[in-house]
């Protein structure tokens, strides 16, 4: 196979597809999405069958227990695959809303419009399900896609894709509106990534490497979040009871998520009667605890962190502590450590959380809320596509707002300019 | 010189003033701004003396003389400097407004907040003007400025930088929220580009040439326009009389700019009475026309176009002619041809207007009016940092919103995730 060829012709079919999803009427895109609900419910036993090959070879190449889990479809997953494709129907399509209208005094009628982006790459790791998942949030807002999933996922994508092609031919959509790379071949990254000719935008979805990997590789713009080191600031004004069950639940409740709270920061004033109770709800929920030397004084149990502590993203049940003896200390740490992605103050001084929303420099800024809440469908977009810390475009949650852009539209009588 | 470590210190030095510049009151920028312009006025005689030292090398190295006058600093040129730097003074400052606001049914008020995107580096070309235009808006949006101007203006650069430097000290901000890179060594913008850790945005002006690179070799968000190979497209609806001042008016008004018409298609119920008209006109003002083989028929005087010059941004007088058998074939020719940026149609015919408005895929899509309206003050935005053609973040002209961020900022009373 001519890996190079390959790729060029499915950029140059999404493009010409893209042209065609931009102008579809949203009913003919929530019919696609229903038809491909149909499918994939109608063709349960062969997605499982191909299913099982990745699961083979992923049992021969030695995957970990955790990883065949996430590969796994059963018959319950890929119900749920269907629900979530028409719970997009009953969102609202974003396409043509008309964002702002203004009347320039020479008469010309300007119209900001909101357009689907275009093309947008989908570069993700072993999960199936995304291939469904963002292939209908990408429909829905009327652009194409491109998926190129881990080659761990093959077999399972390419029968979800064969469902997803077939949905949109049966509605007369184009195909090329959803394609899936059918190829292993790590080459086929490579010229994805150069095709900003043809490509809008590439949102990869995954673990640090293969996301550092695309952004040093891509032409083509790319939103992104490395990764979620989440911090819980507890302030000297802090309602001890508020902060731990904030605490307990920003570092508990899901930990394997970014949006998990992965550093403690607790103002010295406080640290003495709060680490104590805070670390035996930790301890008790059997997470490790790593601090900083005022920390590892207070509370006997906790190990002294190194600096990489501050960094990291565990994921797991691992929570680095540090005693601050300032705000300022606190949210100098944060800039230094953070990942610019969802950090809290515990405050009942409004002075103290005006300070921290201004200075702290993340996506989402939070007083006397849980960390947890930087999720797509707890900000009510109804949807998520990801999370971007990235600056440009889209920051925090994406929803179907995200992968819009928009054009200006300008009616005149005859305008020239003088 | 050590050009790593010298761009090393820059961007760090850079960050650490977003955050200063971040929170500043618009008070404290608009006297900075203030300020700024006092300095260029009152220190007219060191810019030119400086600007000479520029000009002599100039001629040395044989620049032609088109670009040696875009080099050039006159007493009047920089008086326009300091009223544009003034001009920004009066626009209103964007960051901190709120741009939506919605409560949860759990409680939790989320706010999404216009903040400044953080370190913005500016790659551009010969013309020292763009050192103040540039710092002067990136300041008022509360963003840290690198500034990387062509080798051949670097001595005008330096100059206009002390003033800038000396103004920001004097008001008290951190002088490093402009800074402008000191050496010409090339190696500067490789390092530049590749410090994602310290920089959100990198805004590249100039040539074709330069912004492929930057394009190529950045893992730094980029915002671009390429080129404008505009187009105007006269419909069989057309008001011929109309049309031939949008054609006229969009070719000659300046034909050196990214939003002049650089192709003429006519549709070929119309071509017969219409081209000889409106040729005529351009040839009375000097401008070369090209054309397809139709079009050479009906008017003597166009020469055959070879198939580059459709995607050629010519910048001159010289016109590209096509006659269409149909608006679809306009559209085409545009998609095939065109850079995204500013297509017309003109027509009476409003299922026409409509249709070319949904399928033209450009930043700025008019019906009867000229194409020379794309410009961030035609717009109303008061003022213009350059044109994108990208579809990420900003689409058109960019003004101060378009060099804003934001970030969501979320109050609660305890919520905790279930």
């Amino acid at each position: 196979m001519n890996v190079k060829a390959y790729i060029d012709k499915i950029v140059r079919d999404a493009k010409a597809a893209s042209r065609k999803t931009a102008i579809a009427d949203t009913s003919i895109k929530n019919a696609a999405l229903e038809q491909m609900a149909l499918n994939l419910i109608d063709n349960k036993e062969i997605l499982m069958a191909e299913n099982e090959k990745d699961l083979r070879a992923a049992e021969e190449n030695g995957l970990t227990s955790a990883m065949i889990d996430r590969l796994k479809l059963t018959e319950l997953r890929i119900e749920a695959m269907a629900e979530g494709i028409k719970e997009v129907i009953n969102l609202s399509d974003p396409v043509s809303e008309i964002i702002e209208k203004v009347v320039r005094p020479n008469g010309l009628e300007i119209q900001k419009i909101r357009v689907p982006i275009g093309v947008i790459i989908i570069i993700y790791e072993s999960r199936p399900n995304v291939t469904a998942d963002a292939a209908s949030l990408c429909l829905k807002t009327g652009n194409a896609t491109i998926l190129r999933g881990g080659k761990e996922s093959i077999h399972s994508n390419i029968a979800i894709y064969r469902q997803i092609s077939s949905a949109l031919e049966k509605v007369g959509l184009d195909k090329n509106a959803i394609q899936v790379i059918e190829t292993v071949d790590r080459d086929a990254v490579g010229y994805l990534l150069k095709a900003d000719e043809f490509a809008d935008l590439v949102i990869p979805r995954g673990g640090e490497g293969l996301i550092r990997n695309v952004v040093e590789n891509s032409t083509i713009p790319v939103i992104k979040h490395y990764k979620g080191v989440c911090h819980v600031y507890v302030d000297e004004f802090a309602d001890p009871d508020m902060a731990r069950e904030i605490c307990l639940n920003s570092k508990l409740q899901r930990p394997g998520t970014c949006n998990a709270m992965e550093t403690m920061l607790v103002h010295e004033k406080l640290a003495g009667t709060f680490l104590p109770d805070v670390c035996k709800g930790m301890s008790d929920a059997a997470v490790e605890l790593r601090g900083c030397e005022k920390s590892c004084k207070i509370v006997p149990g906790i190990q002294l962190a190194i600096d990489e502590d501050w960094s990291t993203e565990y994921l797991e049940k691992i929570l680095s502590i540090k005693v601050v003896s300032s705000i300022d200390d606190a949210i100098e740490h944060i800039s230094a450590y953070g990942s610019s992605h969802s950090d809290v103050i515990i405050t009942e001084d409004k002075t103290n959380a005006k300070k921290f929303v201004d200075e702290v420099d993340s996506a989402a800024v939070y007083v006397n809320a849980s960390t947890r809440f930087t999720d797509g469908f707890e900000f009510g977009m109804g949807a998520e596509i990801g999370i971007s810390t990235d600056k440009l475009h889209a920051r925090g949650p994406m929803g179907l707002k995200e992968l819009t852009s928009y054009k200006y539209i300008i009616h005149g009588t005859g305008q020239i300019r003088k």
